[in-house]
């Protein structure tokens, strides 16, 4: 079985702000050790499909940054001539997947910018999930949700198709507080990780079924030399729909399947997940860079750079970098994309 | 009657950090308009004496930011070779006076840093006292108090000396809450402004009795041409002892008596101070700079060029400059004197 690993380095994620922005999305920061988000899924993942076989695809503008925080010679990073969503982003990967590895190739798709520990616990599920992408599945890593999250999406699972494979019957988006609540009650429903595995084969049947407007165009590049394929793209790629894999395929496949994560996984999506995560004082502080801190619990105080100094804090979040400083309370991480909409 | 002012310069105050620090005192910022607190001084003492007549006192390293920040001449600025506190300052500044403009010249020593409006009320609270000082009184302008503020230092009142005039019979040093709220029921304790009104001849006594080893290497140089002075301060000053005006004389003199004052007041000492001066939007929130705020109420949200956004805060300080950015509770202002210390 020949496996690779496409990792989805696009993404221009604000929810980090001021921290991550649109020139530095979230997978570029060291927030777990000295590597970068993406360098530690390039790790991670690399042990698991072997060094040639770990990809990365990402936008023209990202591509030396990808290169130099994620350690990826520049030969094996997909380019995108601009910044579309998830389903454009899959769609040219598995082209380029499917012309350099063939159609029966196994791809890993995996975002760039995920909490996962430890490796073993995600390469065995991956193993699991190869086995049911070879059979034509989409297979998805479902998270067993452990709280009412209203920041993820949510996977309805129906039957057994194996051990520890269940069927996905639905997609659920984000929810409102009161039906995570009873998501959570119903016992059968996922976190979706964003983490897929599939044939190259059956993901394209897939595209070409329900977002007929990316991959005919795409479809009829196969077996072309990639460089020529990079030329058409720049006409082509542009005229993209901005649309997510999950909302252009995966909600509407019929044979889509999930294995349950048996390893920790937060999708960083904001400083709230990210106190979450990070290793606490006594008094529950979560802090980095040049801190000085009094009377202060249960917060996240993080700078890069400026000299910060709090004082009888509880329950907040303060992040400061030249470029910005956020306020906000802990529990309101996610709101603050209300702040930058603006 | 002669009279000539003389603006307490030298301060280097951190209670507005990261605003003010030791390279930028309080008094040299722009905080009520776009002039500085010390120009803001001049300016309103200038119209009572005479602008030929307004000095500063102040350090070496500092005498160019007064120039500029205060739009004082050089010749009116009496230079201190080095930081002490302010009784070697007043020394200094009487023994300029009283060799300029003679010993029976009415002194009025201001700070450069408090907040007073309107200017007319001022006036006619240092006419009455000039006219004590006249008769060999040591004046100070008192505030009556309108809350048990442990910020500041108070005075107790004896009898009345003349209509709005009363002896003062001790200086308290900043009390303790419950004391602070023991000398509010009193009724006859006064917050003490730092306003100081006498003559150069009678305040020279007190320090020759009190403070000898600085009055006396400086009566040496009375008649003494300033350029000649200045050549001896630059080993005469640095010996002096680090000691407050109100410590080394006012506690210890005898006729010392108190205009009360008929003006607004406020030292500025902290962001709560601040807080309480300046005006509010309609949620109680003080704000300068690029702020952007969203359901935050009865907060100082301040920024010196860098973005800041806030969500979700009540009764908060945000201050943020390239150099520094503090957070705390707004009834915690006075407290960061805490974190400055280490």
């Amino acid at each position: 079985m020949e496996r690779v690993a496409v990792i989805m380095a696009g993404g221009g994620g604000v929810r980090l702000w001021p921290l991550s922005n649109l020139q530095t999305p979230k997978h570029m920061l060291p927030l777990f050790s000295t590597k970068s988000l993406l360098k530690e899924t390039v790790d991670r993942i690399t042990p698991f499909v072997g060094n040639d076989k770990v990809f990365a695809v990402t936008t023209r503008d990202m591509t030396i940054e990808v290169v130099k925080e994620g350690g990826m010679p520049l030969e094996r990073v997909i380019v995108e001539p601009c910044r579309r969503n998830t389903a454009p982003a899959v769609a040219l990967s598995t082209l380029y997947v499917m012309n350099h590895w063939g159609e029966e190739t196994i791809m890993l798709v995996l975002p760039a910018d995920h909490y996962i520990e430890p490796p073993e616990a995600l390469w065995s599920c991956l193993e699991k999930a190869s086995r049911l992408a070879q059979e034509g599945w989409l297979v998805t890593l479902g998270v067993p949700p452990t709280r009412p999250e209203t920041g993820y999406g949510y996977m309805e699972t129906g039957e057994m198709l194996a051990p520890s494979t269940l069927r996905v019957k639905r997609f659920t988006e984000k929810p409102s507080l009161e039906k995570a609540q009873k998501l959570l009650e119903k016992g059968n429903y996922y976190w979706n990780s964003g983490i897929f595995i599939w044939k190259a084969q059956t993901l394209w049947e897939e595209l070409v079924k329900h977002l007929p407007e990316v991959a005919l165009p795409l479809d009829r590049l196969r077996n072309t030399a990639w460089k020529e394929v990079s030329t058409h793209l720049e006409t082509l790629y542009p005229k993209f729909p901005n649309i997510s894999i999950d909302y252009a395929v995966m909600e509407k496949a019929q044979k889509v399947a999930m294995v349950p994560a048996t390893f920790q996984w937060c999708d960083v999506g904001s400083w709230t997940s990210l106190w979450e995560i990070l290793g606490k004082d006594p008094q529950g502080n979560v802090f980095r860079g040049p801190i000085q801190m009094l009377e202060t619990q249960n917060s996240l105080i993080w700078s890069e750079g400026i000299p910060v100094k709090v004082l009888g804090l509880d329950n907040l979040v303060v992040v400061a970098t030249p470029h910005g400083v956020l306020v906000c309370p802990l529990e309101r991480g996610q709101d603050i994309k209300k702040l930058l909409e603006n």
